[in-house]
Formats: C-alpha cells, sequence, structure tokens
C-alpha cells in the first residue's frame, strides 16, 4: 500500500499550523553560548519534548552538565523493514550581535514577501537549525496522522550546545550508547546546492576553536607617559596574528597541513559540474577577490582546504571617542576549519607554541579551548545515501547533488566512532540564508518542500 | 610687606575644607568623551565657575559647541607688579572602564592610608586633572583671605574636552584672544620627578589620533561557508597594524621621523643626573623589557621619541563563548606621540595611505580623526622659570628638575602661538597615579604641598 500521496497532501493542508508551530519555537531565545540565557534553552528543549511526545515520539528532556538534550523513540515495531534512524538537530541558535543590524526583532519571526513573490521565514534559527530540524518533525507528524505509525523505527535526539562547541555531547552518547546507537543518523543541518536543486552533503570540515588572551604591563597605562617604552598588548597580537598566513594564503603554523589530501578526481569532477563561479559566491555579500591560498579555486578553499580565521579580536579602548591608553592585555578568537586527517588537537598546540614563541620575555599569555572535531566523510556507497537521493530527485525535480561542506557538524564523526553509523547529511539551507549573522531567514519553500522531502526519504529509506 | 608664611599657615589651617571641596568636584561625573556624561561636565563646569566667583575670581560658563568652559578674572589692579598669569586646567575626566577592576567606586572619591602612613585621594580625576587645578584654586583662596586679594593679576580658563582632543580650544581661544592674552600661562597638569622632586616640565610630546574602520564583506558571515575564501577583516587589519613597525621597534610609514631632532647635551647630561633607571621605571608595571626603539634609552623613548601606539583595536565576537563568524568590520584606534617638529597632519595623510595601500581590492576603509597637536618646548631662558624653581625648591627642600614628559598637553602651543604667552608646566602628578587607569589616584601630599607650592610660585613672581 502506498501511503505517500496522501501524507504529501497533509503536509501541503496543514502547512499554516506546521509553520505557527515553527515560530513557537523560534520565539524561544535559545542562544547557548551565553549563560544569561540559560533558562530559555531549557524552554527550547521542553517545548520539542512536549511536540514530540504529541505526535507519538515519545520524549523527554534530559539534564546534562550544560544544556539538556532531547531524546525520543516511536513505539518499536520489529516488523517495519527498513533501517532504524536516528534523526539528529540542535535547538540552540547563535548570538544575534550586532542586533542594530537586524531589521526585525530577530525572536519576533516574520513572514516576508520578496519582490519575486517568494516567502522567506526571518529570525534566528530559522535556518540554523530551528527550521531544518522541524521539517522532519513535521514530517513525521503528517506520516502518523496519516496512517497511525512511521514507515520506520525513529528515534531523535536533539542537542543544546552545537553552537558553543557540544561539550555535554561525548559524555551523553558515552553514557547512552545502547539506547542512541540506530542503523542510520539523519541530519538536517546543511544546505541546498542553489534553490532549485536539493544535495546530500559527503564531506565537512572539522573545527578547533582557542582563545588567546595576551597580558603586557599589569595594568592599563598612559601612552604619553608609558609610550615607546611599555610593551603594548595589541601590537604583540597584531603581529602574532598577522604571522598565521604567508603571502600565498597559506597557514604557516608547522605541521599544519599535515594530513591533508587531495579530493579523489571522481568528486572534483563532479564539483566541476555544478557551475560554480567565484563571482556568483562572492558577489552577493560584496567581495570579489578570494583570499585564501591562491593556488586553489573559491570551491576547494571552502570545502576541501582547512582555514585558520580569526573570529573575534579586543583589547584597549573601544567606546565612542578617543582614549590614550595602552592597555594591559588584548585578546583574539581564533578557530581552523580541517579536513582529511588533521589532528585538531594537535593543531592547536602548535598555535600556543607559535604564540608563546613569539612572545615578549616580560608579557604572558593564557589560552581558552573552544572545542574542537575531526573532518568528516560520508560513506557515499552506502545504499542509503541512493535512495535518499532518489526521493530528493523526485521532490524537487532537479538531481540531487553530492557536495561538500565548510562547515562542520562534529556529531557525524561521533556516530561513526560511538555509536557504528553512518549518516546521512541533508539539509534544506541557502547560502543567502545569512546564519550566524544579523537577518537570519529560512526560505519558506525550503521549510514546506523540506517536510514534503523528509516524507519521501522516510518512504524510500522504508522500502529499501 | 611679606604675606607668604600667614598664607602657608592658612593653607595649613583649611586643608580639611580643602579636600571637601575636591571631593565635591571628583563626584561629578564630568566624561567628556562619552555623550551620555554632557550634563555632568557642565555640572562640573558650573560648580567651578560658583567656587571661583565666591573667592573673588569673578567667572562664568561660557558655551562652545562641545562642552562648556570656564573663564575668570581677579580684580584688575594695574598696580601689581608681576605678570598677569592665565591659569589653565581641565575639568573632564577619562572614561572608568574597565570598571571591574576598580577597588571602589571611581566617583565616590576617598581618603586610603597607605602601609607606610601617608595618604592618597583615590578618584578619576584625582591628579588628571581635578586635583591638580584646585592645588591653584586653593592657593588663591588662602591669599585672598589672607591679604584680601591675589598678588598679581590672575586669569582662568577650565576646560572640559581635555580627554577628547579639545575640539572646541581652538575656536575658542581665537574668539576670546583679547581677553585671555596675558603675560604668562600656568598649567597644572603635569608630574613631579618623583615623590620628594618637584619638576618643571619643559619639553613635551604632541599627539596625533586617528580611528581606522575596514570593511571586507557587507554582512557577518560563517566562517564553515566562507571561510577561506572571504577576506576577513580581522586578518587585514592586523597585518596592517603589524606592519606599523620594524623589528628594531621603529615606526615604517615613510617620513614619520622627518622633524625629529636630537635632545641638546645641555638637557640630556641633565637627565642623565636624575638617577632614572628601566627597571625602576618598568617594574612597577609589570615589564622589564623596553618595547620601543631599541637603539633608545627608555627615558629617550618617552620624552624625546616620538611612537605609534595602538590604543584599541576589536571586530567580530567578543563576548562569552564562541562565534565562528568572519566579521563584516574590524577597527583600531591608532595614536602618535609627536616631538621636535614632527607635522601631526602629514603623518595622519602618512597613515591613511599605508592604510589604503595595503587594502585588499574588495575592502574599503573609513577614517576618524581625533584630533592632533604638534610637540611643543617651553622656553625655559624664560627668567619665570628660575623664579617657579626657587619657589619649588623652597617648598620641597629639594631643587626642583627641569624634565621633559611623554604627554601631551596642546594648549601650550595654542597659548604661544595664539595668544603669544610662554607657559609655565608645573605639576604634581606621580608615576604610579594611574591616570588614564582603573584606581587613579593623587597623593594627599602632592594636593597639600600643591596648594602650597603654588601659593609660593604666585608670591615668587609677583615679586620678580
Amino acid at each position: 500500500m502506498n501511503h505517500i500521496e496522501g501524507v504529501l497532501e497533509r503536509i501541503d493542508a496543514d502547512i499554516d499550523n506546521s509553520t505557527d508551530r515553527l515560530f513557537d519555537l523560534l520565539k524561544i531565545k535559545s542562544i547557548s553560548t551565553d549563560p544569561a540565557f540559560k533558562e530559555e534553552c531549557r524552554k527550547a528543549a521542553e517545548w520539542l519534548a512536549r511536540e514530540l511526545s504529541e505526535i507519538g515520539i515519545k520524549s523527554s528532556v534530559r539534564d546534562t552538565t550544560g544544556h539538556p538534550m532531547v531524546v525520543g523513540h516511536s513505539e518499536a515495531d520489529a516488523s517495519k523493514a527498513g533501517p532504524h534512524v536516528l534523526f539528529y538537530g540542535h535547538y540552540d541558535v547563535q548570538p544575534v550581535d550586532p542586533l542594530e543590524l537586524w531589521e526585525t526583532d530577530p525572536f519576533e519571526p516574520k513572514i516576508v514577501t520578496k519582490p519575486d513573490g517568494s516567502k522567506i521565514i526571518v529570525a534566528r534559527g530559522s535556518a540554523d537549525d530551528k527550521g531544518q530540524l522541524l521539517t522532519f518533525v513535521e514530517a513525521a507528524r503528517a506520516w502518523i496522522a496519516e496512517t497511525g505509525s512511521l514507515p520506520l523505527n525513529v528515534s531523535v535526539i536533539f542537542e543544546g550546545e552545537e553552537e558553543s562547541g557540544s561539550p555535554s555531547l561525548d559524555a551523553f552518547l558515552d553514557a547512552n550508547s545502547k539506547e542512541l546507537s540506530c542503523d542510520l543518523a539523519l541530519i538536517c543541518d546543511t544546505g541546498m546546492w542553489n534553490e532549485e536543486t536539493p544535495a546530500i552533503t559527503i564531506m565537512m570540515r572539522g573545527l578547533m576553536g582557542e582563545q588567546i588572551d595576551i597580558t603586557a604591563s599589569d595594568r592599563d597605562l598612559h601612552s604619553g607617559h608609558f609610550g615607546g617604552a611599555a610593551a603594548n598588548p595589541i601590537h604583540i597580537l597584531s603581529s602574532i596574528l598577522a604571522g598565521l598566513h604567508d603571502k600565498t594564503g597559506k597557514v604557516t603554523l608547522p605541521d599544519f597541513y599535515d594530513g591533508v589530501s587531495e579530493v579523489p578526481e571522481t568528486v572534483t569532477a563532479m564539483w566541476d559540474g555544478l557551475g560554480f563561479t567565484t563571482e556568483g559566491f562572492l558577489g552577493p555579500v560584496g567581495l570579489d577577490v578570494p583570499a585564501g591560498e591562491n593556488d586553489r579555486t573559491a570551491l576547494q578553499q571552502i570545502w576541501s582546504r582547512p582555514t585558520l580565521e580569526i573570529n573575534g579580536v579586543w583589547g584597549g579602548y573601544t567606546g565612542a571617542g578617543f582614549k590614550t591608553v595602552i592597555p594591559s592585555k588584548a585578546s583574539a578568537k581564533v578557530s581552523c576549519r580541517l579536513v582529511g586527517d588533521q589532528d585538531p588537537e594537535k593543531i592547536r598546540s602548535s598555535l600556543r607554541k607559535y604564540v608563546e614563541d613569539n612572545l615578549p620575555a616580560d608579557c604572558s599569555v593564557e589560552f581558552h579551548e573552544h572545542g574542537s572535531s575531526a573532518s568528516t566523510h560520508v560513506d557515499y556507497t552506502n545504499p542509503a545515501v541512493d535512495h535518499a537521493r532518489n526521493a530528493l530527485t523526485e521532490e524537487w525535480g532537479k538531481e540531487a547533488a553530492l557536495i561538500g561542506a565548510g562547515g562542520s557538524i562534529p556529531i557525524v564523526g561521533d556516530f561513526k566512532n560511538k555509536l557504528s553509523m553512518d549518516t546521512l547529511l541533508i539539509g534544506f539551507g541557502l547560502e543567502d540564508d545569512q546564519i550566524h549573522s544579523p537577518n537570519e531567514k529560512y526560505n519558506f519553500s525550503s521549510f514546506h518542500k523540506g517536510i514534503r522531502s523528509w516524507a519521501r526519504i522516510l518512504d524510500a529509506l522504508a522500502k529499501a
């Protein structure tokens, strides 16, 4: 019996209610990186556990040393044919600063109609990842409403610390490995190739984050009294940061490129066929000169090459007007995107040694670790990739692309290493979603057709 | 008739009331650089005009396009022998951040007794410049109370924008040049050589301030999606800032050292006799390696050599936790201390050109000027220098030193150029006063003996 047409009709009929539910979730200010929003994170977890339980995926909020997890399971049915899938998403969101650049309140979601008549959902988390994770939940809702059950066994885990380096995840997976080990993991936290072309992501960069705090004098100094003689930590930090890249855009840290391998030609050939252009990629954000390694294409730079970026820098007087101070301290937040077999902790050590080696004798440095994850590769010979690809192609009317991604979803490695599961990375984000930036949005079509896509993928996997 | 002993006795008897008056002024939050404190600046001006008028120096608050000036004059008496003096001070103070490093409220002045029994006055502005300017006002008060008048004709000007580059000063001096042109200017905004040795400052560095705002992409970007391909303005800014000095500590800007001349041997010989040590200077602030030009002594570095310092830097995410952002903008506040005949505006142009020349083609920069002043030299052959030096030597029991100073008091140049007056720079600050830093203090002995010093200097100038 083929239920999928009924499920899809139900999704279309219920889309306004689905949107209302998304708005409810988007209104919760679940910024995980800022302790001020701790209670809001819990509120988001409780909202999800309630929604899942109501549709028949019995779920609970599970405490960790940080923000809680939500874990749920559909009623187990051994007669179901397909794989038991574990769906992962994260309910936490990025901070919203600079707030003054938002055109609407980041936590008051709005539907905006664009000049071409298409609609977007504007709010922090609309694309990363609340809108995306809800595409799966709403697909499950439609399946159960239409047929009384899901076509295969489904478990769910939602995390609340993805945007702050997932500090509690490892311990939680270890402690609950039996409960969470399924046959295949599904994640909706990636993008489409473009607005018309769905994609499965098969290659993602890892991440290593580090904060560097340099101290020179033990107090702020007057630049008139001490200027010239006293070490200025902003000068020192600037020189250290400037020395991290050479003139060709390569990272200078010793052994940084250990473990970086070239992408196989079968994959690069597929990429060459995607019609990617540097102008098309950088133009929409106001740039046109690729800034990284100058012997690589921009697509290689973002998908298959490692990076070192300074994500924040601060020191001295930064307010209105002027203050002729030589500050005591200056700081930077640095992160590396990693590929292949690069070892995040080796790179962290190399960075720390480089900073220490370049510090004047009377200055000191403190380091603060901000998480790490190795690069991950999906085994694209897993037959589930083909089934999902077909389902996506059917929904979107364009063949789904197998792509790389510059961002990191560390849990893919954990699912493989701790729970022995492959992961399907399927998402409906777009380059212009402005995730992590002001005015984050999610295309309404990503939301609607994303729900329909998951309904089809569940169907395809169940029949496999 | 010799009044000075009576005046000094009156100062001693009245010192508690003098301190109470200082506390009243210190409680006013007159931070000129931050628009939020506009009304507090006016309050400080009104307080000063009232106090001066009460003791017989008729004063008024005079509006400018920024914070107001206070101008006052003692009753003119053509029979008075000495020079007509104009005393200058500034009632505005530096911002107080980082507030968490203050041990007491910066605007709740406290007397603290140190382990050796000496007392200090702790508050923002205690040394820079409210405590200092009040030494003159209290000396004038004692003279008038004791003798019915001042020993010479006195005018006063108090500014409220010294800490923010004195934007209204030039126009005000031009508009009121007739009223303000006297025979000699007196300023109390400098330091002693050390706690026992008074000093007259004969050489001060100039200042040029500039803010650099670099823009790369037109929005904040996700470092996973764009990292490697998109220009990062913090990298660009760091490289630009790092390139401003070479390995010997010299500033690299073209023509930066034009107009820098060597100090005459007569002066350096005097300096060599002062017993200055690098350890004694840098040790108390937790440093021991002179950071500037490596072919100069630390004393030369701070008194007679130009500098370029980064006073503030900011960009990207600087809050708690981590945000993997490539920001759109990064900024720095830069200032140069200038000596000899260095031209501040030529150096500003050189800095701007250097930044523009080092900017990637798809990035842009905005500059914001934060004031400038050339270096100033006091003519130490003016006989007033000797009279004042003798008066100081008498009060402190140690010969007053003729010193250089790293900081800038731009008005000295204006007094010379616009009003044809030489200036005597006499102050009672100390290296450990932590001006512009948390826990600013002024030694109680600086305040008390400072008042006595001015009483003696007025006497000495009147008799000259």
